[in-house]
């Protein structure tokens, strides 16, 4: 028996490409509606095999979905959601895939009609690449999605959803919109806002000098600019907070290398050493 | 024909037992003897066949050398050159592989005992794994090895280290030694730093929240401390210089978020996504 009978994903890229294709590829859904602006896209997830039918009207695209998955920029959500919710069966479940979270939960936090409900999710799975090209089934195995339901959420959908990306290989954690917008600010908008003026300040003649060091520091720069506007825009606050961290241990660095200063500098570098070497062990 | 009678390793972890499985490999030296402190890291490297032979007595192993190349922590290199220079055959050849070049190649460009010379290589080759057991045969393949000659340098000598180079799959460009510490702090040292700053940052109770984005970032920030220390001041004014321009570009971000101005964050975004991405068609 399938766990659902049509699911719609708005928004074919890297995310919503790879939850139609675990989602086809583990059998877990008869239809699924790609929804999206262009038919190019569509239909390059399409030939991909990311879903079984495509439209670029989202009202249409929703009509017999029991959940929809809006996998749109950050900016976009909140009104996919409504549109979502305003023409999809009674009952249906919302998910959505966006990197920050209070912004949109906050504003869908309102009943919505007939028994739909919203359930706010971020999976910790994007990458520098972008389109359905890069899409694979494999995207969610064993990696974190953050879900994020209000005081309003039904247990029950809170469940549903939680299954949903454990179906797909994730591993689930509940946190408050808040609490997941303040980590992310450290764990993933501060690295991307550094690795991006990392590469900008790097001067162009010594390009061809770069090795693996600045190839992994600045991987991330190379993602979608607008994407990342909009997830730097909307976290703010919590991005220049860690930044205010971050440039704290920066002057140390700075005050250790001008004072020449041996001791520290080994301190500063053991304590970043042990902090990456946790991490490692723990993946 | 081999291309060396006897090759001398000081140092055989991830690049001199590097060289010592590219030079076996492709059968380019007769005898690869290890050199170094502990009897353990010799043995590793033996079994692993980066070597034919090894010793923990500097003088004894350099005997017989035409070729020796020093692989050991920047602040030990100057004074193993020396060591090397005393006990090797008249005319032998010696290099050594360290990140920074000026203080060394300054301090051994007086001419060395009976046409014994030296030359300064840096193979951008470097990764944070440690140790003979991370060595690989084709850590070079393809790619850059920056060699410093000076004015003083005979010609031939730099022919020969740059074929020795390319020998083991390597792309050659000579520097100046300042030239080259100028460019690596940029291009190496900030980004080693800069990870590492972001790493200790980091809160822990965070961590598990951490994807690809910042273990990508943050990477480096694994490497060993006290080879890393050393080079940090060694190249501490280059490095602050680097960190000088960082910082325009960061502070630019600052004012970016703190006035919530969505297109100066993207034309930020964009100045670091296509540095990257022209890097990225470079390799």
């Amino acid at each position: 028996m399938k766990q659902w009978d049509t699911v719609a994903i708005v928004g074919v890229g890297l995310i919503g490409g790879s939850v139609g294709l675990a989602l086809r590829e583990r059998r877990l859904a008869r239809t699924v509606v790609g929804i999206g602006r262009r038919a190019a896209s569509l239909r390059k997830a399409k030939q991909h095999g990311a879903v079984t039918e495509t439209t670029t009207n989202l009202p249409r695209g929703v009509a017999k979905a029991d959940l929809v998955v809006v996998c749109t920029p950050v900016e976009k959500i909140v009104e996919q959601v409504r549109q979502a919710a305003e023409h999809c069966p009674a009952g249906a479940l919302i998910t959505d895939a966006g990197s920050t979270k209070a912004t949109i939960v906050v504003a869908l936090d309102d009943e919505l009609r007939d028994g739909v409900a919203f359930v706010g999710s971020h999976p910790l799975a994007g990458s520098e690449k972008v389109g359905p090209e890069a899409a694979r089934a494999d995207l969610f195995d064993g990696r974190l999605v953050v879900i994020t339901p209000t005081r309003r959420t039904q247990p029950k959908h809170v469940s549903q959803i939680e299954q949903f990306w454990q179906s797909l290989g994730a591993r689930v954690v509940c946190m408050s919109p808040q609490a997941h917008d303040e980590a992310v600010a450290a764990t993933s908008h501060l690295p991307h806002l550094l690795a991006s003026a990392l590469a900008a300040a790097t001067p162009e003649d010594l390009l061809p000098l770069v090795a693996g060091g600045w190839l992994d520091t600045t991987r991330v720069a190379a993602g979608d600019v607008e994407l990342w506007r909009q997830i730097l825009s909307d976290n703010r606050l919590h991005v220049l907070k860690n930044l205010d961290k971050f440039e704290k241990v920066l002057s140390s660095f700075r005050t250790a290398l001008e004072r020449n200063d041996p001791a520290k500098i080994a301190k500063l570098l053991e304590q970043g050493k042990q902090t990456r070497d946790a991490v490692e062990r723990g993946h």
